[in-house]
């Protein structure tokens, strides 16, 4: 599973992992891989800053990246605080009332509570750059496209390439026009933002769009080496992974109260996803639950725009996240959730990506 | 790209070609592939049998096969005029709005126009299939999932093979409990009536659930020989394709009226497809234009349960073909339609998949 990629990054499998969790991310990193820690998460870049040095620690050397979340269109700037005052208060009663109906409770009282994640607007999203790139990372991935064009000088500056998610080809083409290094093509099947062309048909169309300019990445439907197969003979230089991370153990070592959403996601089947503008205000597939059900409705209420429905539903996810109930977690996942069907170290889920990747070869081999 | 599909039909490439054009189906059939006749544009038992002769006569004792649409819940039987007594006036009145308003003209007095489509009806398909097997059929394909099981215990009997689409794995094991013997793994970014899980994630399902019991052909997405490769890497034995056949220079020998058709697929990206209930009642993909747009609108009726949807459209779709207008086709083809970019021979398209196909295999050899 030798591809140009494992050269330019010097890694032993063009395995990509975007996680939020830095555990899983050095252990992708450490297993042969590239770990991308996802910084959206991080409304305060000290505490980012404290999260890379600990990958610093525990990757030996091995080559990281960081992803972040970076819109093309600036949204306002603010606090939670002022941009809630944007949000109809219809949506807070509808939120409310879905979350009594689910028998969502609320939070213990004096639980520590997380602001509304804020990684998207511009100001944090820059000073996620920032941070990152006063450690020794080999890759800054935008997962809403072309960062902006000073922002990809500032990362070109210090000789690390630029990463950004397409889900047309014609995005594709302008991300690299911008100065873009790889494009992470992500199909409809994918878990997040995603848009409705399937990895199949996107994935040739857009190595074809950017031809030897940029290698490409397939996001989107990958948690088996039959899958990086198809991936690489459509076109592809490597496999952007993320769901799959989800049910590791390393996961639980950074999010230790995820053991509802693990459950939820191991008996979960590939049907039992669905792409809507809940989270934030984009389309991204979710896990299908009683939460997702409910905002399909026909009394809810359509979501909000990018940033305020997810200021709008944060609060929502801190209860559900304290709840622990399997059949309301609110969280993105791709189709391949139907193969994610136990809880596994880092470490033998690439393990077997290499194995079934060599296995669907010899396959090939015969059909000569 | 030899399968032991190749052996099981004696053909050349495991390339099996659905389309409702006997001249395609036979060029692909001549071709090396496996050509399959769409049976539900035949109201009349008597025309299939003639195009049938025209098969036997042009394909020098190649296989061939056809497609039959057979619900596995048995619709309500009845002609075009009992049937029509079930659709309410404002779905009519919103049809005749609509396509006054495309500028869609009335049909030219005396035009001969065909009844609504009734070939899924039971009695209508199974009278397909008493045609069928007089002629030496090497397969029948059922659009719908598994036929009933006394339909497959006959098609047995006369030594020919059952196929059935499936868009879920459930949905596969039993059409193979059925006695079904090929299961055709339609993905969602297939034309037609598709359901939401992508190809990339489907076929592997599909492959793990039925297992060695029976072969599985690849539907959705399929348009070159990369696709072809990915499709074998995931577990399929040969491909089903059937949009790529609509812009052949064969499918005109059929259907002389369909070029401002095929000058709308040539023109059409991979996004301009929207997956409906407008055409049948089911759920399928089909190519976006003002007619689909206008059922998108906020004052469109939801669409009728089948057969009575396409009862319903079935003259709207013959002042559509008449009126040529390429913005307003109603056409049923896959997200691949942004690769069909000019109207070629069925020859040359097969070549091409073959040649495709080795350049793939020649890529991932790199890869080890």
């Amino acid at each position: 599973m030798r591809t140009e990629l494992c050269d330019t990054f010097g890694i032993e499998h063009p395995i990509v992992a975007f996680t939020p969790s830095e555990h899983v991310a050095a252990a992708v990193t450490n297993a042969g891989g590239l770990g991308v820690l996802g910084c959206v998460r991080f409304n305060d870049a000290g505490e980012l800053d404290r999260v890379l040095d600990w990958m610093d620690a525990n990757t030996g050397g091995r080559p990281y990246g960081v992803d972040i979340v970076m819109p093309a269109k600036i949204p306002d700037e603010g606090s939670s605080v002022d941009l809630g005052k944007l949000i109809p208060p219809e949506h807070r009663e509808f939120v409310d009332r879905t979350l009594a109906q689910l028998g969502v409770p609320e939070l213990p009282g004096g639980a520590d509570e997380r602001e509304g994640v804020l990684g998207w607007l511009h100001s944090v999203a820059r000073s996620h750059v920032e941070v990152a790139l006063k450690h020794p990372i080999k890759l800054i991935a935008n997962a809403l496209g072309s960062p902006p064009v000073d922002v990809i000088e500032q990362v070109h500056q210090h000789g690390v390439p630029v990463a950004a998610l397409a889900g047309k080809a014609e995005h594709a083409v302008r991300h690299v026009d911008n100065g873009v290094d790889i494009v992470v093509a992500q199909g409809y099947e994918a878990g997040g933002h995603t848009g409705e062309i399937a990895s199949m048909v996107l994935l040739p169309e857009i190595a074809d769009a950017v031809g030897d300019r940029v290698p490409v990445l397939a996001a989107g439907g990958i948690g088996s080496g039959r899958q990086v197969a198809a991936a690489l003979a459509l076109g592809a230089s490597g496999v952007w992974t993320g769901s799959i991370w989800l049910t590791t153990e390393e996961y639980l070592q950074t999010m230790a109260e995820s053991e509802a959403m693990q459950r939820a996601l191991v008996e979960a089947k590939s049907s039992d996803t669905v792409r809507t503008r809940i989270y934030t205000g984009k389309p991204a597939r979710l896990l299908k639950t009683r939460w997702t059900e409910a905002w399909a409705a026909p009394d809810a209420p359509d979501p909000l725009p990018m940033p305020l429905q997810n200021l709008l539903v944060s609060h929502a996810h801190n209860r559900i996240h304290a709840a622990g109930d399997p059949s309301v977690v609110s969280m993105p996942v791709g189709q391949i959730v139907g193969r994610m069907n136990r809880v596994r170290p880092v470490a033998e889920i690439i393990d077997e990506l290499v194995r079934d990747y060599a296995a669907a070869l010899s396959r090939l081999d015969k059909t000569r």
